[in-house]
């Protein structure tokens, strides 16, 4: 079955804007992002507020570089790794914007981002919609594992969840970066139950979307600059380019991972690299579109990666499942295509 | 601005199923159930694993009674109350059917329902999707507010998350109750922090989103058999009532709420009703979508309600906002439409 879905609508990313805490400013990518607080609490009281207001910042500032207003916006599709994606909804509400809250884990920017593409697609009286995703250190670390105080040691094999968030406005300028293609991901059992080693599980999915694109597109790996994935981190890298290098010969040459993007990992205290929803939505807006935007690339897939895990599921001893929904984002100018 | 998508391609409910629990089978519509366990437990060893497996049979018993296998539906939209919606992945993910995940609260089952059945419009090679939604009483009250086993006293406004799973199925039977129209809600300030009162905190949502829709729809509400709310309980839908009363003179006599229709309030210690996403998924299959199907009625509007909250929010002293997503159904020989 082809899963492949070609938009038939012009829909493009009009505006973006990312946000970042201090280990985000500090990092390689830091000069690019829009905003940093280096307290990591952005003026607000608790960690959960402050990423709550982090997404508020980062749609914000993506309506002012595009110099729309939130009335113009029509529809939201965003969410978080808070419990019951409470730092979208707190962060968000007061904007009024017509909203679908969606779960994806570390995938939730590029499910945002198929979700509302194909929406608009559909209804071309949507002109504009908004995508916005946010992880936050501190929030997520409590949630998921234990809280920052306790101070619990990190195998090698771990991830820094960063604390970031990323919008994009999507209208119809087609002076701007497309979205021409999407594919919903497939829950892949990642064949692990350690919560410290995501990478490994999500790495499955990813490599599961992208030759399942390439069996049914009409592109080869090499018409891309890019095939990012979100965040598999060193350990999941390494384990996709295992089982792509003998399916797609130079996939190596190809492949980013925004999870090693966004951390210098000899500064930096990060692991097997960056984790959480706002890696892949604030190195997207901060790095790839902004290349693209200068015209150095012009055509990449782009595959948010998420593990499909819960606290109970893990002391349940429940396997975690990966997910890796797909975008192709086109430059406004690449006329080979 | 008019927030109303008409779908122009027919997207019909063309199989559904409902499973409960003790509680849901005892209810006045217990006998409408496609499936019911007393133990609450479905055969395994956790109450998130019983969820995830309420689930699975949900979606097995619509495609069996579909005629339809796993490997027919091409799309799935899901998502439950556990943190991280790990009941969906838990119970769903071995099908291998592409997935999307939602996050809600109480009205992820309208949401899926509504991503579903305009994705399905977008894209007319999707021939089947799957909606499937789901909430367990003993995982939610673990995860929202304390252990069963704690026998925490509940207010006369609390509700009672439902055991519950509502799966449907989506394709193109034009003989079948089809998806008209959809309508994304906003997320609307309930003004209370009380967890123990969320039918307050959704009914403005609920009121938003009905009003919105009759200001720019070419229908009156007396076009409608029923307007259908998820989960308001008993003190929700009377300040729904109270705020549409004047706007909608005869609101109440068009008006049902699932979270009144699945528990007999005499019988059953249910106080202000039922909740949680299961309740508006298993009463809209076993009841409104059985009468339809038999004429008794022929187009309703259907809006499952959401509290969008964490624990962690409500510690934090933080106001609760509603969401209440809307979808028109209406019966395969409504002629007069």
């Amino acid at each position: 079955m082809n899963r492949i879905i070609k938009l038939k609508n012009t829909v493009s990313i009009v505006s973006h804007a990312s946000v970042g805490g201090r280990e985000e400013r500090r990092g390689p990518l830091g000069d690019k992002f829009d905003f940093c607080d280096s307290s990591d609490l952005f003026g607000k009281e608790t960690f959960e507020m402050a990423e709550g207001e982090m997404a508020r910042i980062a749609l914000n500032t993506a309506l002012s570089k595009g110099n729309l207003s939130h009335t113009d916006i029509e529809l939201l599709v965003a969410g978080d790794l808070q419990n019951q994606c409470v730092g979208t909804s707190l962060g968000l509400s007061s904007f009024g914007i017509p909203f679908l809250g969606v779960y994806g884990a570390c995938s939730t920017c590029t499910e945002s981002l198929l979700i509302l593409s194909s929406l608009m697609s559909a209804s071309e009286k949507i002109s504009y919609g908004a995508a916005v995703t946010s992880s936050h250190n501190a929030s997520a670390e409590r949630q998921f594992r234990t809280p920052l105080e306790y101070g619990g040691q990190r195998p090698p094999s771990a991830q820094w969840t960063s604390t970031a968030a990323g919008a994009f406005i999507l209208g119809r300028d087609e002076s701007k970066p497309k979205i021409s293609e999407v594919m919903v991901g497939k829950m892949v059992d990642g064949a692990t139950l350690d919560g410290t080693n995501m990478g490994a599980a999500m790495s499955f999915a990813a490599a599961d979307s992208i030759l399942s694109y390439f069996e049914n597109s009409d592109t080869s790996p090499f018409d891309f600059d890019f095939i990012v994935t979100g965040d598999l981190g060193r350990v999941g890298s390494d384990i996709l380019k295992d089982i792509l290098s003998k399916e797609i010969p130079g996939f190596e040459r190809l492949h980013a991972d925004c999870g090693l993007l966004l951390y210098d990992n000899k500064l930096q205290d990060a692991h097997s690299g960056a984790s959480g929803c706002g890696t892949s939505a604030s190195v997207l807006s901060s790095h790839f579109l902004s290349m693209m935007e200068k015209g150095l690339i012009k055509n990449i897939l782009f595959l948010s990666t998420g593990a499909l895990m819960s606290p109970s599921s893990l002391l349940q001893g429940l396997n975690i499942a990966g997910i890796a929904p797909l975008i192709r984002i086109e430059a406004a100018s690449n006329k080979k295509l």
